[in-house]
């Protein structure tokens, strides 16, 4: 069976992780959001898809939950003794990897070839996909006016409300190629424990995403990011609040009607799991923590398990 | 009495260095050749400026004679991972100025406003002017085809024979603001003892700047970079020996015919006096060794002398 990941941050890279542990790279493909590139330092920095890059790569910080252990930040110290705005975190390692993007990208390569070389030099064997090699600019709208997203979620601290999200540039985006295959051939889809608002619906945004997977001919699984009303990591459940969403994996799931078969949630909303089939869906119920590597791996097999 | 040194790599940052320890800021203005900047990893990289700017911060590293003393590679080896050429060493501090600079030009300011900004920050108070916002590639015909400076002078290690060398772009090229007003206003121009092929030449290509130094107001000066018949530093005598021009002081004063009143020679050189005189300049036998600090303003205060 071939399945197509749809990720975004931490919670994406992690399920991505455990999905990569059990499947041969052939019949995985991660597809991750570009909704918060941004460029800092006239570098093109790829967050979502750095996070799972290098979550595979077995770089990633664990404590941080963005970017790689063991950094030093001697640039980004002289940079900001340059006068540069230096509030998004670079370490010396990472800048290597929007160097080398950047200056992949001025010299015609596409984003989605540039994260194909970039992640086969770090030994990940498995396809990771930008969502699209046009750029989406995720903007929120806030009480201190409207924010790209990494302003909003690093340099804000995601305390802002937020009262709208918009996709700027979707509208005239196309999903990346190898996205659009993904969602022909695959088998089964699953929608990683990500931010349904600024990880996944960035990519929904895309022209035909949304109705490809409508029509997706195989098994449509989703990951609730909320646990007990509250978000794993990240800004998520402040966000729903603010949206006036209900903050809790039935608020998500609201967000994957027609999108979804099976909705995977927590033991501990195990009470919850007839509002999701209230929903159209299947709840699926199972411990969705992913501490360590075992419990990736874990959660990996129990979708693969409802998948067959 | 103001001074405008005209300076190259190592030797030009020493004897800018002895300059600025005695000169206020408003009577020196050090121009420093651009024909070995060259892009690395889409980052405008200025070997000679920065080598100025570093040795005049205090930062630069005297053991290898660039870049900055106590560095880390951290973003260099991981660049070298992803497949990019890395033979040119960029420390992660030093990565950080290119990085800047880079930035800071594409938002469309000049390379003078970019290095003011730059060396401002350093806490560099003398005016470090490049010799052209202009681009000008200073290019090596040598036995391996024509190659670039840097590819010619770290690449391959100054090894191939050098037949020819040309500025492409210098003709269409102007001197920096700040260099024209400080050819105008100087009362004193040094030539630093610098490679005058590579590190001199270029800045004398630009249109304009060989007229305005021959019908100089004030005091020329030169500083031979070559002492008993070898390089203090550097490729100079290697390539001299190729274009055919004889490896010694005398050869230097030379290259500095009608360019030049006072020829600066080592004492160990002191029997080439008449033969620097035949040239039509005054020579004048001092020490010229800068090893250390009080070196530098040691051989500073000569020149002044002279000057004065």
């Amino acid at each position: 069976m071939k399945f197509l990941a749809l990720a975004g941050g931490v919670g994406g890279a992690k399920l991505a992780l455990g999905l990569s542990r059990i499947l041969p790279q052939s019949d995985l493909t991660i597809v991750v959001n570009t909704g918060d590139d941004e460029e800092f330092h006239g570098l093109h920095v790829s967050p979502d898809v750095d996070t799972v890059m290098y979550t595979l790569a077995g770089l990633s910080n664990p404590e941080t939950g963005w970017g790689i252990t063991g950094e030093t930040f001697a640039a980004l110290e002289r940079l900001n003794a340059y006068g540069a705005d230096t509030w998004f975190n670079l370490g010396d390692k990472d800048l290597a990897t929007h160097i080398r993007r950047t200056d992949l990208l001025r010299q015609g390569k596409t984003l989605s070839e540039v994260t194909d070389s970039l992640r086969t030099a770090l030994g990940v064997k498995h396809p990771i996909v930008p969502m699209s090699n046009d750029p989406v600019r995720t903007m929120l709208t806030t009480d201190l006016g409207e924010l790209p997203m990494q302003t909003w979620f690093v340099r804000h601290r995601c305390e802002p409300a937020v009262s709208r999200i918009r996709f700027v540039g979707a509208e005239v985006s196309q999903p990346a190629p190898k996205f659009t295959r993904a969602l022909q051939d695959s088998d089964v889809l699953v929608f990683c424990p990500s931010n349904p608002f600024v990880s996944v619906a960035p990519i929904l945004a895309i022209p035909g995403v949304r109705d490809a997977i409508e029509n997706f001919g195989g098994t449509r699984i989703a990951v609730s990011p909320i646990v007990g009303g509250q978000a794993i990591k990240g800004p998520a459940a402040k966000m729903m609040d603010e949206l006036d969403i209900e903050t809790s994996c039935v608020g998500v799931a609201s967000q994957y009607k027609n999108l979804c078969d099976i909705f995977v949630l927590d033991d501990v909303d195990a009470d919850r799991a007839g509002d999701i089939e209230a929903l159209g869906m299947r709840a699926a119920v199972t411990n969705t923590m992913m501490f360590t590597d075992d419990n990736k791996v874990r959660l990996a097999k129990y979708i693969c398990g409802l998948a067959a």
